[in-house]
């Protein structure tokens, strides 16, 4: 006796009565059975078993099933046998049934189907006498044997397949469809002595005898080994699943003339949203014809013609399907004898574009609430509507996989350095792919010109993949099995070369490398997606700001919704290839006039940097982050230098010794000749020039070993650098408050925000204020009226969130910078960790998530609730932002809102993301 | 009128009758007469002028004094002269005065003292009369125009030189001594004349007039620049000081014959702490003699022979001052015709072995309770008695300067490797000095020979710092003005040379430099230390531990007082010179096999340092640290290897040249005599040699990139490595534990603790824990009992602060480690930040103290704070110390004891300083 056992336990519900929710009892297939059963589409009539009944099965010590299961599972044939109109193992119109597994989840691992139970020698014949096909009835016969001996007895299917090519060959035929009805009947024959053979015992004739078999076999399948592995990989818990449903369900065929098809569809279309049947369907066939893929089946819209009855029907089932769950549904249905049966639906799987159109237009039909349009639809996959996608339809493998660095897809000409990609693409009108091992400040010119940026070398965090990322273009880095010889303008991944001008296609949401060109599929930003957004912004509590650092950013941002600018990136704006070179000049400068003077050139370029942002977002408010990374970051490396420094050593060497070569060769030939050799030698290496570009790089090397630093992380940046060369801050504080006055002077309304990075202490604050007071005053002076913005800090140094109280009484408002908040909460090295150890802590379960990637609740945002709680005691009316990438993650973002955040700012093509996820935090409190 | 004006102030105290407690009124030295005149000493009559009237004083609009002040002064001296028996102004026996200021602090740039003010033409006959030596009388009215003049009346001491040059001209006298009555008469009639010029009035003879002169010349000295500048600079605030007080005091003589004398002494020896009076004196002479050094004073031992009954009162005076005071006192007295007077005390400034003898002596005499003794002592002096000091008298400048990297003073023949350190010191026996221009792990047995270590570059954190620290050498570090030039073996500081072998002399607590030999004095744990310490341990409540690596730390650590080790790196002893190449192999191990078996060389090493360390601090715990820093620090550094393949290169270039230029000189010789130098030239160095030594320098440039991290203190490093490579904590477990179980067997009462460096979260602790438990019972199969060890976690990345709960779910004990914690709460990496930023941050008032110094109480100190919280919310009874370089510091231990830890752990010589620290924390509160 199994242990639940008891005479009143009801184990099984009929699909007339099953709670349609209760998917625990009845497991997901059974209850969507029942739910469509009782709003009255047309199910073929069955019952489910519930997982109780398993449990209580598996429970038992003799592996028996409750006592009464199987006297309720008569009752319930019963019941079916009087809807139908058939009788279980009536040899003149037999009743067959399918058994199915269903537990709560969906989980690969259990029970397969088993397809006509119910037959044997007896029933075969009546059902040969009713379809009036005795090769149908064959061939139905020795299905159901080959699934029940290999589903419910554990047959191998070795053993018919060799019974079956035996038939074929003494019938010298071919094709399974070249097999007569007697041949088939020979095949079910061999097939029942095959279970005989394996079993030990003959093949169960007694249909509630097959019927008990497959019920406890489906039972059993959820202790096998691959069902228990399955939900220990995903973590499903007894909770959310424990045991599996059986369904039994009477058998409708497809297959019983040209009044009957079979088919699958989708309630509207998956792909462009459009508010029409799609899906496709065969006639006189069976579903699994139409995964066979042996006929190729027909458009949905064709049906209209075909079987115009059929056709209404399928309409109305359409809008029954969707009146009663309210989401696009993607259903399976057969045609039995012109009778529509639907055998299953479920929600339809779309893409962006499609989920968003149907959930606003379902919203404008009055099938949903706004509130549920806005949360049906996923952030994260608004960002696939926003990029260059390859298209779908791409079957190429990919020649490479790197890191997914910057997202979209592109295709283009490889050249492989930027000056290349400059004459290729700006000036030649192009499309290329820069393609180098790594990247460098000096290459950003080819970032302009290129579509695309592959590297070979480099995280995430590479130079390649936050230039790519800050402009909005797709980057593949590390692809470490693409092997750069930039000397001969090739590369080379295996055997396949790469040659300059050679078309390659990146997909920077994945990481994939193809040789040739991919076609892609353009971005839309649909009227239906800007519907959705405005009711985001509707339901939305945080504001959404964006990471921009020129007007063309800006502009993106403005179209994308943003509300300002949360973080412009002034070091972003030395970067450009006419900048950097004064900013190179200010950098080495000895002293702190020269410096003073390299600062005056970049001033009046600040100053229209800050206008252009200021224009292009008015009237919202902008922010600027004054210079953050340390100076070195702007030379060359010192490995560089030292290699250059090598070969123009090795030039050296080479003039020099052409010389003494020429004064050997002197004495071989004559004086007069050798004097003349040597000097068209030399000719071609001034050496003056040699020795100067020498010096240059020389003194440069210095200078970088100067700046040296063990931990740049942590080294000498942000405020620190504001304050030991004020000369910086004091240029970039002033072309914003010059930019402010002149915009002001053309009636333009800005907010502008200046912001503080790195700091750790209020003093800090207090002494860049001060400056900043004190050139206010300067420009006041100047233009004759008041100048206002508003001062804030980053908070992204842990001591910051200590000192959070103190920090309050200078900023005007806060703004996490999440990155470099992690990387120190974590003492992780975000390079470093993603490169040696994160994805082994993943692996390991040590970290469930990359902490660089989804923000870490438990400590780094533990940190930040102290912070915005200490801040607001002492100014109630702080403003609270975050403008690390965090910003732009929707589960990031629910906890900002949690936290108490007034906004959060992220890159442009984020925006729209995190439009929606403030609105998914604000209404799933 | 002046603003408090009231004729029933009280604006004047006679010494009989002011409060000496109160400083704030009668400014220190006022109260200090006051206190001694009341308890009994004998004092020279005099009365003091409140702070009170000087603030009046200075807020009148005509710079009057208040109404009252004089009469009061008129009251005053009335006194006086009924006391002295003298009259001021008297002809016959006239009272002469001195006036002083004495403001709340000692504080330069106010009023020097005026004497023998009351003299005048008349006042003057009488004092020749009363001395019988008209002499003296010129000289003493000479001498007191001249300091009225320029005191009170602001004249320049020019004028006066002047005419006293030109008297002595005349008198054709070189020395002032040789002056008679007569010249000193006419100097003081030019003198005279002097003052009349100048000021355009004659000079004052009323008495009264110059005293009230010299009355408001000291009022006004109080606003003086200097005074004001000091003030602001010394941040001396109207709360701790507001005006000065006027001290007027009746004059005595030490000079009125051989029953008369004056001396300054202290009442026990500052030197040593002996119980003896210890001071000199002089007979027949002025203070102002002693001070000028024309006469040579007498000790004062030798006084009890000259005049006995002098030497009696004294000892007596000694006796009263340590009673009353009842703290070594340095006073100074005036002896004028048998008549002992003392006319300022203080407490003795003593070295660090008097103050600890001196205190400890007077609790056993009564004199001071324990806790006084204590607390007497600042815990911060007691470095001085554990480490060589250089001898105070050494008056030789030093050479160069650099960072006081160890402490401690040595003295040695400079070498310029650690090979020659080894030769010259471990094998030849002599005393040397290692001097580098950097140090790297394989210098290390250049650090065991040398007496200290002198680098010319790097921080307070560069190796050479951390392990002469480690090894207590004395260290100064980054000395930037020393230049080496290993290859000629000498180094430059300006035009000074450094031969190998010459003696030179650091001072590691300073950081001075100096050529040449100077004089040390050795370091004595004393036995009142002991006292004191043994005292301090009764009374801490922190229980005090050691970082300790070696046997010889541990040693060290015991008879410094320590309880336990509280952090063994253990990385330290894979740095030992025949173990590093084993530690390289196992970095270099291209798989787990090839890492382990290195491991397992390593293993037998590690388990006997266990056992030493165990053995020696029994049985008391000891606290191992897994491995900790990043696995590159093992190796030689990128830059060094392409330095050294460079070298090797140009090696093999030339070796390869020679050929050529063989054969070319072939052509110009004899091609026999080509061939013959060819081989000579090439036999200097073996070409397959070289190829092999590249290939190797090749291979570790490869693994060094590999290895690269752009920030290392956050990179693959502490648990991070432990769990990547579980084979290296898997060796040190084991070894752990098999001394564990080595040390039990043979009866030593051992407590092993493993400690787990940077933690971020529970789950890095439960993995190494799991490692840990099956090790644990492998051992333990392996010797059939129990092997028992703590298991414990550094808290040392913020985010365990903020995990604390959890972490502490798996740890026995936590352990800060602030040094880290330090670098990761304010993002500053030590060695940039302090190269960098940090002084500029200091001296701007940024930041208050170097962080790395002095813990940041209210940044990192409040995460410890709410890390112990936390993690004892969870685990009550959770052991937590501290182990960073603060766990030495007085103030952070004080802070230490208030967050609620149990323990300190520091370096072997910090922990007197530690012990005493604890016991002020306990006794502070």
């Amino acid at each position: 006796m199994s242990s639940n056992s008891d005479t009143n336990t009801k184990w099984i519900f009929s699909f007339t009565e099953g709670d349609g929710k209760n998917k625990k009892l009845l497991g997901g297939k059974g209850a969507n059975l029942c739910e469509m059963t009782q709003f009255g589409l047309n199910v073929p009539p069955g019952f489910v078993i519930t997982t109780d009944a398993c449990l209580d099965f598996l429970d038992s010590k003799d592996n028996e099933l409750p006592a009464t299961v199987m006297e309720q599972v008569k009752e319930q044939m019963l019941a079916v046998e009087k809807a139908t109109g058939k009788n279980f193992g009536d040899a003149k119109n037999p009743l067959l049934v399918s058994v199915r597994s269903g537990s709560a989840l969906s989980m690969p691992g259990m029970m397969d189907t088993i397809l006509n139970l119910g037959l044997n020698s007896e029933t075969l014949q009546g059902e040969i006498e009713q379809t009036g096909d005795a090769r149908f009835g064959y061939d139905t016969y020795r299905r159901f044997i080959q699934l029940f001996g290999k589903v419910a007895l554990g047959i191998d299917d070795e053993f018919f397949d060799k019974q079956f090519d035996a038939v074929k060959q003494d019938a010298h035929v071919r094709e399974d469809v070249g097999l007569s009805a007697q041949n088939l009947k020979e095949v079910s024959e061999r097939f029942l002595k095959v279970i005989e053979e394996q079993t030990g015992r003959p093949f169960p004739q007694d249909p509630y005898e097959q019927l008990e078999i497959s019920i406890k076999a489906v039972f059993n399948s959820w202790s096998g080994k691959r069902a228990v592995d399955y939900r220990r990989e995903f973590n499903i818990t007894p909770e959310m699943a424990n045991g599996t449903a059986v369904n039994i369900c009477t058998m409708v065929f497809g297959n019983r003339g040209d009044d009957s098809g079979t088919g699958v569809a989708f309630t509207r279309n998956p792909g462009t949203g459009n508010n029409d049947l799609f899906g496709e369907y065969l006639v006189n066939a069976q579903g699994e014809d139409v995964v066979a893929g042996i006929r190729t089946p027909k458009q949905i819209v064709e049906l209209a013609d075909e079987m115009p009855e059929m056709a209404r029907q399928l309409e109305q089932l359409r809008q029954n399907l969707e009146e009663h769950y309210c989401e696009v549904q993607d259903f399976e249905f057969t045609i039995e004898r012109g009778i529509l049966y639907c055998l299953q639906t479920r929600n339809g799987k779309m893409n962006a574009a499609a989920m968003v159109r149907t959930s606003v237009e379902m919203e404008q039909e009055g099938l949903i609430t706004r509130e549920e349009a806005l949360l049906r639809v996923d952030p994260a996959i608004l960002e696939q509507m926003l990029y260059p996608q390859l298209d779908p339809a791409n079957k190429t493998r990919p020649l490479a996989q790197g890191l997914a660095a910057s997202p979209g897809a592109a295709c283009g000409h490889a050249v492989f350095d930027a000056d290349r990609a400059e004459t290729l693409g700006r000036d030649g009108g192009q499309r290329v792919i820069l393609l180098r091992e790594e990247t460098k400040p000096e290459d950003i010119h080819g970032f302009f010109a290129a579509e695309g940026i592959l590297t070979s070398r480099g995280g995430k965090t590479s130079h390649a993949a936050v230039v790519a990322r800050s402009m909005g273009k797709p980057c593949v880095a590390g692809a470490e099995d693409v092997s750069v010889d930039v000397s001969k303008r090739e590369a080379y991944v295996g055997d396949a070369v790469i040659k300059e001008g050679d078309l390659i296609t990146i997909d920077g949401s994945i990481g994939d490398v193809y040789l040739g060109e991919i076609a892609t599929v353009e971005p839309e930003f649909t009227p239906q997606l800007e519907t959705l957004l405005e009711w985001a912004d509707d339901a939305a509590k945080l504001l959404v700001m964006a990471n921009a650092d020129t007007p063309d950013d800006a502009q993106r941002a403005v179209t994308y919704g943003a509300r300002g600018i949360g973080l412009c990136r002034t070091e972003r704006m030395f970067n450009s290839i006419e900048r950097l070179p004064i900013v190179i000049e200010m950098i080495v400068a000895e002293n702190s006039d020269e410096r003073s003077a390299a600062l005056d050139k970049l001033l009046p370029m600040q100053r229209e940097d800050f206008k252009g942002l200021f224009k292009t977002m008015s009237p919202h408010p902008v922010t600027i982050r004054l210079l953050d990374p340390p100076i070195h970051e702007f030379l060359p490396s010192e490995r560089q230098l030292m290699d250059d420094l090598e070969n123009l050593y090795h030039l050296r060497r080479s003039v020099s010794g052409m010389d003494i070569l020429a004064g050997t060769m002197a004495l071989l030939h004559s004086p007069e000749e050798a004097r003349k050799e040597a000097a068209e030698m030399r000719g071609y290496i001034e050496l003056h020039v040699l020795e100067e570009a020498i010096a240059k790089k020389e003194a440069m090397l210095q200078k970088v070993r100067v700046l040296y630093e063990t931990n740049p992380m942590l080294g000498h940046r942000g405020v620190r650098l504001g304050i030991t060369f004020p000369e910086i801050y004091a240029m970039q504080i002033r072309a914003v408050l010059e930019a402010t006055a002149e915009c002001a002077a053309e009636g333009i309304e800005i907010h502008p925000q200046v912001m503080v990075p790195q700091v750790c202490t209020a003093e800090e604050l207090k002494h860049v204020k001060r400056s900043a007071d004190s050139i206010r005053k300067d420009v006041e002076a100047a233009v004759g009226t008041e100048v206002e913005f508003h001062f804030g800090t980053m908070i992204e140094v842990v001591r910051a969130c200590m000192r959070a109280d103190s920090l309050a009484e200078q900023a005007d408002f806060f703004s996490f910078g999440t990155n470099d908040l992690t990387q120190a909460t974590f003492s992780f090295s975000r390079e470093d960790a993603e490169n040696k150890f994160l994805p082994m802590y993943n692996d390991n379960g040590i970290l469930q998530d990359n902490p660089f990637e989804v923000l870490d609740v438990k400590g780094v945002g533990k940190l930040m609730k102290l912070a915005v709680k200490w801040g607001r005691e002492v100014r109630p009316d702080l403003k609270v932002g975050i403008c690390g990438e965090h910003g732009g993650h929707p589960a990031s973002i629910k906890f900002c809102q949690q936290a108490g955040l007034n906004y959060v700012s992220c890159s442009a093509p984020r925006v729209p993301v995190a439009r929606l996820a403030a609105a998914h935090a604000a209404l799933m409190k």
